[in-house]
């Protein structure tokens, strides 16, 4: 059964482009069209059956059921605000992006029926030549509507995220950003400055640790600032905690004791293994 | 054409077992006997294959003409203590820990033909159950020889990683502590630290950025809390590196200095890229 009519995804990349893919593959709604800022983004998504129709003009909005916001934070923003008025009185917007509080609360104010939605389905890689079947199934969406949210369109939403095989979290987008700050943002923050650490020399003389401890150091600088700044004080407290252990850890090793040491890797790795 | 004949493995968990079970598959030694301080890891390694018999009692270490210690390091400079004084005079000791310098200098006082050598094969992973064939395939091993080495043992060494497949780069031990303070160490003190500072409630609510960052805090904890100890200067060094690039970063989100942000990241994309 089709839950939406016309669809436009406003960036085509690996999560936009995986989003048109799968609510295609799966019937979910009837057409895609795709805009992106970058002509050969929105040629290969379509190429590669991600979209049905490439947006020649903005007046295909008018029509939209479903418009999906997936260009970084500010891009978003600024789209919102172009198309605010066109759209129908009740098209369902959402968006993609990492962090909530600044979105929610800025297309909120202009467009009301907007539904902010964090699909934990990233990785390092953008762009369409990474768009990928499949990605949404057996992860996370968190969804942050406002206090003020349409309660049907709302349920339709989440019925979305649960047809592409998601497990929905609803949470506030405060709370969002509070929690993704500790469980994205700080791992973000940790890699850059690792591999920042490392003399170029010393790279290659590596294994695997250090490939995947800073695999997501390979993100994109622009989108990642963006996303820094958009959380920044709940990253910051994040940095202090983290900060803190991290002294913890070295006043062990300076005292050479080894089982104060030991105990705050034993902790580390009980912590871990919950991970899976 | 084998290049040992009587082989001895002291320790037959993930390096040790996989070792035995390469040299055999490669026909490089004649015959494998394995120790274990753990029954049932040595009787697991036997059953996987990794080790032809099970050493019942130290004789064996008389006639062996290739001893691996493959414990962790004070369990490996323990036993090197007991057997010294057994072993056939041209009988070849390495080792294949992740530190070198003091387990060089300590091992080769009473044991000249000792070569320390580090496979950079090793996980998060343990024991025998993880004991796996080709994991020194296109993999580096450094080898660590002291400076009055016999460059006989030393080119044997160095042809049998060659024939499981490695890359071997030979450095002096006090140079591979330092390059692998960078490259191995810190990045486990920082995954030991990131997930020690997540709260337990929100770990859930991660996707595979957080996974991959912290997938080495798994480690045991025993054996790094001796891995740390035993390079604790190098490590000291590096922390302070790294806890300045933390900084730096902290303080252009601190300022909201967009440009001075991005920069910091996409240096750190460009150096994460050139890993692969």
């Amino acid at each position: 059964m089709k839950l939406f009519n016309k669809t436009v995804i406003i960036g085509t990349g690996l999560i936009g482009g995986s989003l048109g893919l799968d609510l295609k593959a799966k019937h979910l709604v009837s057409l895609v069209t795709g805009f992106s800022r970058h002509k050969s983004n929105v040629e290969l998504a379509k190429k590669l059956g991600a979209i049905d129709c490439i947006g020649s003009s903005l007046d295909v909005i008018k029509d939209a059921d479903l418009i999906i916001l997936a260009m970084p934070p500010e891009a978003n923003i600024n789209f919102a605000l172009k198309i605010a008025k066109k759209i129908k009185d009740n098209c369902i917007v959402i968006d993609v992006g990492s962090t909530k509080r600044d979105i929610v609360s800025k297309i909120n104010r202009i467009i009301p029926g907007f539904i902010g939605c964090h699909p934990l389905s990233g990785s390092e890689k953008r762009g369409a030549a990474n768009i990928s079947a499949g990605i949404f199934q057996d992860s996370i969406c968190i969804i942050t509507p406002s206090a003020r949210v349409n309660k049907k369109a709302l349920n339709k939403v989440c019925r979305l995220w649960r047809r592409l095989g998601s497990k929905v979290v609803i949470l506030t987008p405060e709370k969002h950003d509070q929690v993704l700050a500790f469980t994205s943002h700080l791992p973000h923050i940790v890699a850059f400055s690792l591999v920042n650490s490392i003399p170029d020399r010393f790279l290659t003389l590596s294994s695997g640790g250090l490939r995947d401890t800073t695999r997501i150091s390979a993100s994109d600088a622009n989108l990642w600032s963006e996303v820094f700044l958009s959380n920044r004080e709940n990253i910051l407290s994040c940095l202090a905690v983290f900060q803190k252990k991290l002294a913890f850890l070295k006043l062990a090793l300076e005292r050479k004791n080894k089982k104060f040491l030991t105990n705050i890797l034993l902790t580390a790795k009980k912590k871990r293994e919950r991970l899976g």
